[in-house]
């Protein structure tokens, strides 16, 4: 039979109605002649109730118990589904990470998932089971000690365990129908894409759209996950399809540019008039490195003066006040005059694998934001993508501008 | 080093600043000398909460599937509990059923521990640890399936793990300060007891005293564990006691009756003029236990009649109607009369092991019930214990007439 994995979030099982209606979904594909793996995120809310008891335990919180408290939630809601279908008659039960087991390093709270054996599943589906597994968690073989993937885990444990049982295809339900062209929010004419590139889903995802982990994209991509975006709110009769992830091979007809996305939570530093000479670019960075501090959009220009020059870089924005504690107190090893930090811009970037073979994509953005007097501070580009950082006011100003530029408006 | 194995009930842990006052209380025996194990149940109306949501996803729910999701409520103090201790620089860590492990029967609900291993405790205890342990779970080896002990099944949890671990004393933190003569809100003059002998906290706990799962005394009286009661509401820098349990012969004035229990979830079936023949006991009683019921207070005596015989016994309250249909059912089979029935009844018990070595001990209570008018429907008898049934409006009447009777006022 073939094989789906299915994943719900958080709002999509946030009590036992919302839990029903996954079970009439989970029903259906069966039906269909699917074996079935559902993976479940916490209650909505839950997690947020058990980390705030984990900040009232401790200033500075036990990592492993940390991962002991928060990884309740997804148990609690593996265990209501599976008891759901059950009561409908409906083979099913639930695994925790330390059953199935996902073994994963031990960075507690960011652990990454090095195998997954799939045995114990397959034998459920050989025995009619729905698999009911609890997102987001696994097991620290070594200790013996639970472990949690970080924020939007759940998706990584999905496609990850797609990739374990060979899945025909994984199914991300989430409270949106789809992966669109930027977010609805700030443009109204934004389009729901049917299909999306693996490597443009990952610019996106990493460049600031919420719909899914980073880290579920890279392993849908290098385990080639043929990957859906849809909606648990659908009425599960009806299903809509959502967006696939998928090869660029597989895309019909490609646009240049794909996707809009954009990310609040950056902060500019610009130090002036730095000495230039061999090494300074490393006397700047090293220091932030070594603080697990990661920067972004380097800019290197020449001073007024001819004789130094500017460097102009972001960080994030939760890191800002550190790194720039950090470049004050190398001042004068590093050798610059003065630093100005910003905190109120924005990185709005332009995604599409059809940038590959056309020429002057990101000169027509810069022209089109020019002409809207949209000021832009730094720009980085790759093969697939630029981003320029602006300020913060301009945020919905630049997204349309480019969002039309490039043809995406819908209607 | 000695060890210390202490367990803390729900409204023990009800909230961060209660789990706070327990870090204290084992900060505090730490600080004593003692290697300490910490069982701790959910925080109080948890549970509640985890069952609410399973009667509500299947009218007959999947008791794997419910042991998965009401054991998430003691593995969300262990974390807390063991990060609160950490963050207080007192070294600790959380165990789950399945990690240390405990193992049970795969009854889901209500398994009873089968085998603990010790080893990974007492190996923490050597790097100075406190080990913080998840009540109330356990694992079945077999399914690998997560299980619970049933209400109060954490006090079960303590005690197995002081056998297991060998430790010197096990403390059991509630919310009164040890073991009452009786109910103290029936009988206000009800005094604390400094100690009680395993058989009689056995006979106590069976009887309708709520202080103790009757699972956990038979370990701790078979495995000679050394139990303290005591109240988690004590100052945690001046502690008292509570109360001793441990072998009879280690309390050296042993009054004759030691406390009055009663129990009010019995119910009484009387079968009237059942035919006299070989046999007519396992008629009336072996559909019964086929069915799971049990039967307690079994009375037969001669019918008015002189020719047939009138069968009194109790069951308990939740079994009553179920237990009426299978004797009706029976009835021909059986060859009875009528059936009369009546739920308001009490069972009410006074427990000493000092009844041994003295006669006329209950013929006293018949006589004083007699004299304040209170008619008695059964009794039974046993070494160290007597009770009798009677109806249940009489009860604190005859509970505080039973608490003088035999001394145990206090003042």
């Amino acid at each position: 039979m073939p094989r789906l994995v299915m994943k719900f979030g958080g709002t999509s099982v946030a009590n036992m109605d919302r839990i029903r209606n996954v079970a009439r979904h989970v029903a259906r594909e069966r039906a269909a002649g699917f074996d079935v793996a559902v993976v479940v995120s916490a209650m909505s809310g839950k997690t947020n109730e058990l980390v705030g008891w984990c900040q009232d335990a401790a200033k500075i919180f036990d990592p492993r118990e940390y991962d002991v408290v928060v990884s309740s939630g997804e148990q609690v809601t593996a265990g209501l589904l599976a008891m759901t279908l059950v009561g409908q008659g409906i083979p099913a039960r639930s695994w925790l990470g330390w059953q199935i087991p996902i073994l994963t390093t031990s960075a507690h709270g960011s652990a990454r998932i090095d195998e997954i054996d799939g045995t114990s599943l397959v034998d459920g589906f050989s025995r009619g089971e729905v698999a009911v597994i609890a997102g987001f968690q696994g097991l620290d073989p070594e200790t013996r000690s639970v472990t949690t993937l970080g924020r939007g885990g759940s998706d990584t444990s999905a496609v990850a365990i797609a990739a374990a049982v060979k899945a025909d295809r994984c199914d991300i339900y989430t409270d949106v129908d789809g992966v669109y062209t930027t977010d609805p929010r700030i443009v109204p004419k934004a389009r729901r894409l049917d299909r999306i590139a693996f490597e443009e889903m990952l610019e996106m995802a990493s460049l600031g759209a919420k719909v899914l982990q980073v880290r579920s994209v890279e392993l849908a991509m290098t385990h080639k996950v043929k990957t859906f975006v849809r909606s648990s709110f659908d009425d599960p009769d009806f299903p809509q399809p959502g967006t696939l992830m998928c090869d660029e091979e597989d895309i019909v007809e490609q646009p240049i540019v794909t996707g809009i996305a954009f990310a609040r939570d950056e902060a500019q530093i610009t130090l002036k008039r730095v000495a230039d000479r061999p090494g300074v670019a490393a006397a700047v960075f090293m220091p932030l490195a070594e603080a697990n501090i990661n920067v972004d959009m380097i800019v290197q220009v020449a001073s007024d003066d001819g004789r130094t020059t500017d460097m102009t870089f972001t960080v994030p924005g939760v890191e800002f006040e550190r790194a720039k504690a950090i470049l004050i107190k190398a001042q004068s090893e590093i050798a610059f005059e003065s630093l100005h930090g910003a905190s109120d811009v924005v990185k709005i970037s332009a995604i599409g694998v059809g940038m590959r073979s056309h020429a002057g994509v990101a000169a027509r953005a810069f022209r089109a934001l020019a002409d809207k007097g949209i000021n832009i501070r730094a720009i980085t580009t790759s093969e697939i993508k630029f981003s320029v950082l602006i300020d913060s006011a301009y945020t919905e100003l630049a997204v349309r501008t480019l969002h039309s530029l490039y043809g995406l408006d819908q209607g």
